[in-house]
């Protein structure tokens, strides 16, 4: 009977790194540097060496772990390859194979945003469901869906990217994936003072503790929750181009709960209200009932999910 | 060695039979009424004595039967309960529980949309591939997507319901669904006539084949292989209203192929021009290479998608 196994987050700067057991308690945590010189080939090398040594210092062998899960930031196919991840300096790599090879232990792979979705659905905000929207409104907006337990990874690993549906046509500028008018471009952190900027250009005479000065997403979120109008109503456009998309994506997917994370979520559950409430207006019947909740798991949600992989 | 299989396509006027080997080749395939009296208490036993007849017909046994699949008009969830299907005349009904009970053979049961996506994408426009958006153009608007094979039934058996997407603020008049704005609104038989209405009337000035008369769907098409302008700019609307919606799902699932099928697709190659141009114009990078295809199973669809389910 395997009883442990591994969650590895892999990030630009940081490695984070869980030893659970497969009941999902996070039994250690730690981190090592993401070396990205030399295209990134020590990085794997790095985490192979660093469960090695955690399997030595726990007084385990190899067999009495399940596996280790990983997720890195970029796509990732169905094998546990990875055709291009920038910010790893990564070009083809096969991580399932290389893995294996270095530890004997079986491994799987998946995307950042999916396995942040994954252990949500597991441990956090949606625990308890199966079938989950997870959004994450960061300096992006990533996202990961998950369906009878299962994280959709899609024919290219771009499965979850709920980042780039397009939703407006108010916007020229277009966003880093090169389209125009992403849900990214206004609901991530930069997207809500984008819009908050809109909206004063658009209201000149509308009074607000906004107007005159260089805000942040959480100065909108403060104004907002301290009664200012002119937030009020760019929290209700907030409101509106998320509602809008989930309800979108349960057509698809008729999921049981969204679940919103990601630095814009820590305005904490004044947000949930915004979106729901559109949500609810354009979701499908059978769909409305759906229930939101915010992430639970903050950092750890990638080990989480990258363990849950393997179990 | 079981060798064969049932694939019941239950509609709310007949019952399509098949049965087919575990191959997926159609063996046999004949129709009995559905009788929707006494609240529809009659359709699975009638179901139940034709699949045993079959049986005995062939001279098999039903350890030969590997399992019957059903499909039926209305949300089925992932036990295969329904709990209102309005064309039947059924409230809650265990369809799974209830065949096996009578027939002693593993049965499987889901929604009609998703066994012809699950069709199409075993034995039609889409075979060869397993992750798939399949969209029939109907009277309605209905939808199936399979993802790594499966076809996504959601939390109330309302995955796939792409037909009610919020896709438009120019309607006043509500869906079906009660919704105003819906898919189904602007891309069914009716819904393309109602566009072409709605362009005809905003553009007084500009001539068409189709002014001042009485059309339908197919006489819109007609107008567009014809090099009626008009009728091209009411296809470009057609095909952004589709197209948009189809790239905004592919964020969610990052399909391989979307396949369209239904009474609008007899129009044939040249509705996927216009949808596949704003798909790609929409779809996020990773995701714009997916390729378009018509259903080619026809009524059939349901036959091998239900079929499919216990295979």
């Amino acid at each position: 009977m395997k009883q442990y196994c591994f969650g590895i987050d892999v990030g630009g700067t940081t490695v984070k790194c869980g030893f659970l057991n497969t009941e999902g308690e996070l039994l250690d945590k730690w981190e090592i540097p993401t070396r990205t010189e030399d295209n990134g080939s020590k990085i794997l090398p790095d985490i192979a060496q660093t469960i090695k040594a955690k399997i030595e210092e726990r007084g385990l062998t190899k067999d009495e772990i399940e596996g280790i899960g990983i997720d890195i930031p970029g796509p990732v196919n169905e094998k546990g390859e990875v055709n291009l991840a920038v910010n790893l300096h990564w070009g083809y790599v096969d991580i399932v194979g290389e893995m294996e090879k270095m530890t004997g232990i079986r491994t799987k792979a998946v995307n950042d945003a999916n396995a942040a979705a994954l252990g949500e659905c597991w441990k956090g905000g949606g625990a308890g469901h199966k079938n989950l929207i997870m959004v994450t409104l960061g300096t992006g907006v990533g996202g990961g869906v998950v369906v009878e337990g299962k994280v959709i990874a899609g024919a290219h690993g771009a499965g979850g990217e709920i980042g780039h549906v397009h939703v407006t046509e108010e916007l020229t500028e277009p966003c880093n994936c090169g389209n125009v008018g992403c849900l990214e471009q206004v609901t991530s952190a930069t997207g809500v003072v984008r819009l908050a900027k809109m909206h004063l250009e658009q209201t000149p005479d509308m009074p607000s503790v906004l107007r005159g000065r260089n805000f942040s997403c959480k100065d909108v979120w403060n104004a907002v929750k301290d009664g200012d109008a002119l937030a009020d109503e760019v929290a209700e456009k907030f409101g509106f181009y998320l509602g809008r998309a989930l309800a979108a994506f349960a057509c698809v997917t008729d999921p049981e709960i969204c679940v919103i994370g990601g630095g814009v979520s820590k305005a904490g559950p004044i947000i949930l209200d915004y979106v729901q409430k559109y949500y609810r207006q354009y979701a499908f019947s059978a769909c409305k009932d759906a229930t939101f909740a915010l992430a639970t798991l903050g950092n750890d949600a990638g080990i989480y999910g990258a363990a849950k992989l393997v179990l």
